[in-house]
């Protein structure tokens, strides 16, 4: 079975098909943020801070740190402001980071001051990132993100994305990393323009899944750009990456729908034993749509052994 | 590719692997509803025409009848009761409709009636069953639910549903009817007493459409039965299976959240051709959740062709 392990300063956490999905809270990247880029530029990590404390409140297992203020020379830049980043965040809460960054100084300086064992988030099939990312992943052993895509790009065939990724695995251990400490992001395209998206990445995952045996990860939220209701598409798109081998995701937890499709397929998926994590979640949920009455099981009796018709309608109807 | 045809007067509907998710809305049936039980045991149909029409409302694509009043003798009242029903709703709306009676002489008597090609909810792999409803699908030439439990009940091992399921589907070969025509309902059990409820689900649903290659239905509430927040429980088995190969399900098309979920699995299950149904139906679409603002797309521009994590971030943050 394959587990990749990461781990805060005193908190360990395992990635792998049988645990519960692994999320990855997505927040603390000022890509796309402006307002946030000046603050961290400025010095200033109050949004940083308040972002850490929201999304572990709201359930992230992992989170993932960015400090890629646009910047005239990031090389110079970005390994100091990374460290930085880092250390207020894991001097503040005690689960699991990703050390995210597409400069190479700036993930080894991160590295060298991370606590327990960071994910590093990552590396491409591109010679170049191969070989400058994998000998840090050796030397400070610890996982890391495959991005299946290289010098051509991204491609629109699934069978090189997985070609990609089966080079970064085979890549890796010539470092002597092992596959369960590589985890794939088979790259999520957005729905509204490839409508193939959704499908490319089942088939993808499920390869993952059973012929490489890797672990894997994306960044959600893509699926949904440019639709409305981005939200109830990556809800429904949770459950069905859940259902089709993937582990873990980039993505905002402080979003409740998304939440709760994560929590939802945990259930489904059998790694929330016993229903607790749900029930301790939802036992006093009240709906809030309108119309709607309460979201409780009524008190039928559920349906015997006996199957047909009747049991089914008996157990299992929502009667409100 | 596997086409299971039903129609009403005048509209046909296609179930298979590559049309929207069939939603067969379960709201007409008494079975569990006291007060409509006593309502139609009297001839008052004002629940069952408000039903059907807020169904169809909500976006149901067929519609299931079932008049399973209780009764002293339901072989005597139930043909006629249920006549009477599928008659008021055949006459108000014109969708395909699905026959649902455990009394082979009320499937008849409604087969000579009905309108277009009704699909018959249910045989099991019971001998008897077999028996008396096998000839009324040929004769009549309409699909049927073949459920995957038989005298020895419902097995807890998927492998003998399984052999259930292809058991019926011989039979029915035998008696001249096609595949095609077999809607297989693999049974699904509550999560809340079975957590491997879900994963059995999947791994049959695997086998019935890779192996069987037939079209599958269920109850689809049963999974939550006893949990509480059951729609949010039902939310998430949607997108998982469709993902996994469902093609139909039996279920409440009146509850907001679980619909949501159908059209965001069509979208990403490629039968939503340029996302225009989900684009339809929540363009106007403004969160109700407190602390979230627009949830459109924001400005940004998607990634380009090159992957990594600046288009990851860029293309795909859902930022608020």
């Amino acid at each position: 079975m394959t587990r990749t392990i990461v781990a805060s300063a005193t908190r360990e956490i395992i990635i792998g098909f049988d645990q519960p999905f692994c999320v990855i809270g997505e927040r603390i990247n000022p890509t796309g943020r402006k307002k946030l880029a000046a603050e961290m530029a400025a010095g200033n990590f109050e949004t940083v801070i308040k972002d850490a404390l929201e999304q572990v409140a709201a359930g992230a297992t992992m989170l993932d740190i960015n400090a890629g203020v646009t910047s005239v020379n990031p090389n110079e830049t970005e390994p100091g402001l990374l460290v930085q980043t880092l250390e207020i965040v894991q001097g503040l809460v005690d689960i699991p980071l990703a050390i995210d960054s597409s400069v190479t100084a700036a993930i080894e300086a991160a590295l060298k001051v991370a606590k327990g064992r960071p994910l590093v988030n990552s590396v491409t099939g591109e010679e170049e990132k191969l070989e400058a990312i994998l000998p840090l992943v050796k030397k400070y052993d610890v996982p890391v993100v495959a991005i299946s895509n290289d010098e051509t790009g991204i491609s629109m065939d699934p069978d090189v994305r997985f070609a990609v990724a089966k080079k970064i695995v085979e890549r890796a251990m010539d470092h002597g990393i092992k596959p369960h400490d590589i985890v794939v992001d088979p790259l999520v395209m957005p729905i509204g323009a490839l409508g193939d998206a959704g499908r490319q990445v089942f088939q993808l995952l499920y390869r993952l899944r059973n012929e490489l045996k890797v672990n894997t990860t994306c960044g959600l939220s893509n699926i949904s750009f440019g639709l409305p209701h981005r939200h109830g598409i990556n809800a429904g798109f949770i459950p069905m990456v859940i259902g089709a081998g993937m582990t873990s995701a980039i993505m905002n937890p402080c979003r409740p729908q998304e939440m709760e499709a994560v929590r939802a397929a945990n259930v489904l998926n059998g790694t929330d034993p016993n229903c607790t994590n749900w029930i301790m979640t939802y036992r006093d949920h009240k709906p809030a749509e309108g119309g709607a009455v309460a979201a409780a099981a009524s008190g039928q009796a559920a349906g015997g052994r006996r199957g047909g018709r009747a049991a089914r309608a008996g157990a299992g109807a929502v009667r409100e």
